[in-house]
Parts: C-alpha cells; structure tokens; sequence
C-alpha cells in the first residue's frame, strides 16, 4: 500500500493535508490556498503532531510569500514576517511549528526580488517536509534494533505518519522494526480529549496491517502489571533540557513503566530537541472546556461544572530510557553538543 | 437541599432507583418490578457502585421473594435461591453484590412459610439500606478528621452518593468534612470509558455546592507534579487481603500518588472487605467493545479494530496510605480480626 503522506504541497500554491478531525469515519483532504485556514486548521488540530506542525508552519511561510499582493519590497518583507509570527503562534508548546517556520523564513530573508524570495521559502519548506520523512526512517531504524522480537509496545496519542511527513516517530520504530521481520503488536492509548490514539493511531496501523489494539488511558498500569506490556514508546512535542513534553498522559506511562521495569522511550527528531529551554520555562496549552465535557454536542459534564484541559505534560529525563532520534539512540543525561546538527536551539 | 437517595423500596413490591447511564442530561427513576428488569439494570449500569450493588442485591431477593409464583415451599426455596443466586452472578467483581443478596437470602431461608419469607427477606434488606447509609456517615467523619483544611482532593470514578444508598464513600469523607467545616475541593477524573466521574460525580457535588473539577484521566499525574492535589481518595468493589480492586485507573492513581508523595486513601464500607480472597483469584471483569468504541453510537475506533476494556484493577495495599472504613481508619497491613464485625467473608 503506499505509504501515507500527511501534508503536501501542491503545484499551483496550495498546501494540501489529510483533516485529522475526521478520522477514522472520514478520510478528507482540504486543499488550503490562504494563511487564515492554514492557522485554523493548526488551532483546530486538522493538522498536528509536532513534526507535522513544523512541516505546516514551513509550507505556510511559502503560502504566505506567495499571498502577500505588496510590491514594495520592503513593506513585503515585513508582512511576511508578520505572517510567519502570526503562523508561529498558533500553537505554543511543540517546538517544531516555530522550527518550520524559521526555516522557511530564514531561506526567504536571503532572496533578492519578491520572485526569488518565493523560491527560497518554498524551496525550505520542502527540504523540511524531506529531511522530516529521511528523520523518521532514520530514527525508526534506530529504535527498531533496541525492540525485543516479538513483542507489544504501548504508545500514547499518535506520534505515527498522521503526525509526521511519513512513517511516524514512535510509529515510525514500529514500522521499521516489522520491516526488519520483528513481530510487533501495539496497543494504542485511545489519548482523551480528541482520543488520537483510538482514531489515527489505531487507523494507520490497521491500514498497513500492524496489529493494534485500543485500550482506555487508565488501563495501562493494570496490562504493565498484567506484564502484556513489553515497551513504552511515545513521541514528543519538545524536548528541553530536562524534561519531554508530549501529550498529556505521557508523565503517568512513564512513572508506571518505571515502577514496573518496562523500558520507556521517547521518539523525536533533533528538530524537536530544545536545549535552549527547561520545562519550567514552557508554556503547557491549555485547551477549550468542551474537548473534555461533551463528545459531538452531547454534553458529559453538567453545565456549570469547569474543566481542566492541559494538552500537554512534561516527563523529566530520568524516567526515559534512550531517546530515539535521527542521529542514533542516546541514553540520559543528553550530551546536547552530539545532537547539535539541526535541532531548532542550535 | 435533600439528600440523593439512589436506591429505594416503595410499598407495594416495587425498587425504585434512579437510572444513571442517564445523567447528568436526565434525572430519571425508574420503577422495577421483576428480577429480570433488576439484572438488566445492573448489567447497564443503570445501578453501580459496590455499596448500591449490595443494597441492589439484598432487595433483589425480597423482589424475587414476591415474584415466584410456586406454593409448594420447598419449590419455592429452590426457586428463591435460583433467583438469588442469577441476581449475584450478574456482575463479577463487586463483593457486595454477592454479599448483600446473602443477607436477603440467609433471612428468607429461616422464614416458616412463604409469607414469613417475604417479610424476612424484606426486612433484611431494608436493614442492608439503612446499614449502609449508617456506614457511609461513619466512614466519612472517620475520614473527614484526616484531610487538611483547606485541600483538593483527587477522586477517580464515582464513590459517592450515587454509589451507595446516600453520602457516599470517599465522597462521603468529602461531604463530612465540609459538614466539619474544612474547605475541600474536588478534582474529579472523568473515568474512561463510561465517564462516571464527569458526569455523577460532577453532578452530585455541584447539586450540593461543593466545588469540583473535572479533569481526563491521564492529567492527574501532572497536576500531582504541579502540587495541585493534596489527597487521593476513592472507593473500593472489593478489598481482598492483598489488593483494593476499584475502577480501572485506580492502580495508575495510586502509583503517581507515591512517586509524589500524596496520601493514597480508600474509603470503604466493611461489607467490601473479602478477607477469604487474594487478588490473584478475582475475576476482573472485560466489559464490551463499544464503551470504548464509540459514544453515542458515532465510532471512534475504526471498524475491525479489537479493544480491551477492563473494568476493574488491582491496587496492592502497600500504595495504600490509609482505609477509611465504618469501624475507624487502619493503615496497612490490616489486621482482619479487627475488621470481622460484618464484612462478607466472616
């Protein structure tokens, strides 16, 4: 089957993605001409997962370069960076969004007419969309070595093709490893709220025949102890120099595997790592009450009643067991300066 | 305000209960008149909760003791029994069930005639009701002396007034302590899959002022990092001499509350004590695919993809900071002959 492709760009300037919101019951692709839908479809999470994100955010820099009507070169200049910030900040925790859209932006700021500035930008953003699928293949290989055969790894959320260019980060390793003829079965997090797990993760791996299995958040403790548990792999939406933020639930898996000697690895590109930050400096999103209190208008919270909704927690180093990145598989504490070849800090 | 009654007999051969796969978006009570309509209730979930379970079994004989038809008596015991024992079968992991249609059916078994059995077998589960409204109090202020003033406590599923006859268990000690005049605040966990956290315990403390949080399951072990959750409480379906087996997600709780260093409490009724079982030999009861798989009948698992759903799991009593319980508060290892004032197993 060929392999999936989640955000592409199109001859003729438009960005053209999978909507995320509609899986598994319907597989929709928009095609997106304007910067406006692009930041919708980021804040409405028709497009996410960090890699993902840093694809868009690349591929809207170029959108934007090739929207902006301005003539005068300079005023030009500043609307595109303008557009880029606005871009940058449709969602504040994962790291690659900002990431994809320096890269773009930095290529356009060396262009000498309007024309060659569109080029540049374009040309960025797909050598990000590029080097995010040669990544994932990568880090995929990496990780899938260090996999016991057979075995059943738990992830959480979907850090699979859907979040990424191609192939996926936690995913990813999953795909690898039955390439190399391992015997892989996942059990998918179903991922409350938006229960990416249930939806895409366990969609994509179903697609291409990988056997999966959705089980509630709170029933993975119970199966690590039942030992049907053999790896925790997850993805990452940034990686600081002391913790992994990923999706809310990551810190709990974490905590479990450790007390129950079950390895625990995350999956992430060196465009995720952050070694400029440390938690306590990024901003956990907080999202709106009725991802958690109603499901397709029907209410599940009374009315009145508030909700926390933080998208995202944060897992110190010590509870992970290696890193599986595009440049090899690294134990904590990170020496920072061997994965300083592109990651978005460096 | 009244206090909720959750379950009730009504002159005439008639248990009334309030159906709450229905709530918080309607308040319904039904009206049951056969053992099959009860099993099917239980089987829903129209009635849960350990302590509701054991009134729900005990008036489930006197109901059974009315519906037989047969005059011969020694038919008719058989029948009774047959009756009794179709009613504790109907869910497997709750130990009051089991025990409260014992209560029912011992009484009946001493009457000398078919009339004198309905009345003992009503008038013990009449006394299974009121002892369990009785214990939840005691419980509770046993409990409440405990909890700091003011604090947030963290509580999974629903162990409250819906739970039992009224009051409630660990939202008993929640409701005896505002009683004592503490200020308590409540983070109630949504609890994946059926969400018996956002929406009865949601509803029940927001019916009574008391102020509460909904939160997704997997969130509580970073607002446990935040310092956001003083105490951990919940319920208990049966506390075997090794494990407290509650609401799947209780194990989770329980091992981010040690990392953390919070206070794991369980508040429970004597009638959930098994001093006779190790977990080891429990039944943990596998509910269907579709409370995972869809909700509202929208899919949100793709077709063809197998879940696991667990209802239960089993925490081991070493995570356990204290059992509130109507005899006093005990921490672990408990000392069973200290408890044999009516548990089920003695």
């Amino acid at each position: 089957m060929k392999p999936l492709q989640t955000i592409n760009w199109e001859e003729g300037g438009t960005i053209s993605f999978i909507d995320q919101t509609q899986l598994p019951n319907s597989f929709r692709i928009v095609r997106c001409r304007s910067v406006e839908r692009l930041i919708m479809a980021i804040r409405r999470l028709e497009i996410r997962g960090a890699p993902a994100l840093g694809i868009a955010g690349a591929l809207g820099v170029a959108l934007a370069s090739r929207t902006i009507r301005e003539r005068d070169d300079s005023k030009y200049l500043d609307m595109l960076r303008t557009e880029a910030e606005r871009i940058a900040q449709s969602r504040p925790t994962a790291v690659n969004l900002s990431w994809g859209v320096r890269q773009a932006l930095d290529a356009a700021m060396q262009g000498t007419s309007i024309s060659d500035i569109r080029i540049r930008a374009l040309e960025a953003a797909l050598r990000v969309a590029e080097d995010d699928a040669r990544s994932c293949h990568a880090l995929g290989e990496y990780g899938a070595i260090l996999l016991p055969d057979p075995c059943t790894v738990l992830t959480h959320c979907n850090a699979g093709a859907l979040a990424c260019r191609e192939w996926g980060t936690a995913l990813g390793v999953v795909r690898s490893a039955v390439e190399q003829g391992k015997e892989v079965r996942v059990l998918a997090c179903e991922t409350r709220p938006l229960l990416q797990g249930a939806r895409l993760t366990a969609w994509e791996l179903f697609r291409d025949g990988i056997p999966v299995t959705v089980i509630p958040d709170s029933s993975a403790a119970l199966l690590m102890m039942q030992k049907e548990i053999d790896v925790v792999i997850v993805g990452a939406d940034r990686v600081t120099r002391d913790a992994v933020f990923n999706k809310v639930g990551t810190y709990m898996h974490a905590l479990c595997a450790r007390h129950h000697c079950i390895p625990f690895y995350v999956a992430a590109p060196l465009s995720t790592f952050d070694p400029m930050h440390r938690a306590a400096e990024i901003t956990i999103e907080e999202r709106g009450r009725e991802e958690v209190a109603s499901f397709c208008r029907v209410p599940t919270v009374p009315d009145g009643v508030p909700v926390r909704n933080p998208a995202f927690d944060a897992t110190p180093h010590e509870l992970v067991t290696a890193f599986f990145t595009d440049a090899g598989a690294f134990r904590p504490p990170l020496e920072w300066d061997l994965l300083s070849t592109g990651g978005p800090g460096t």
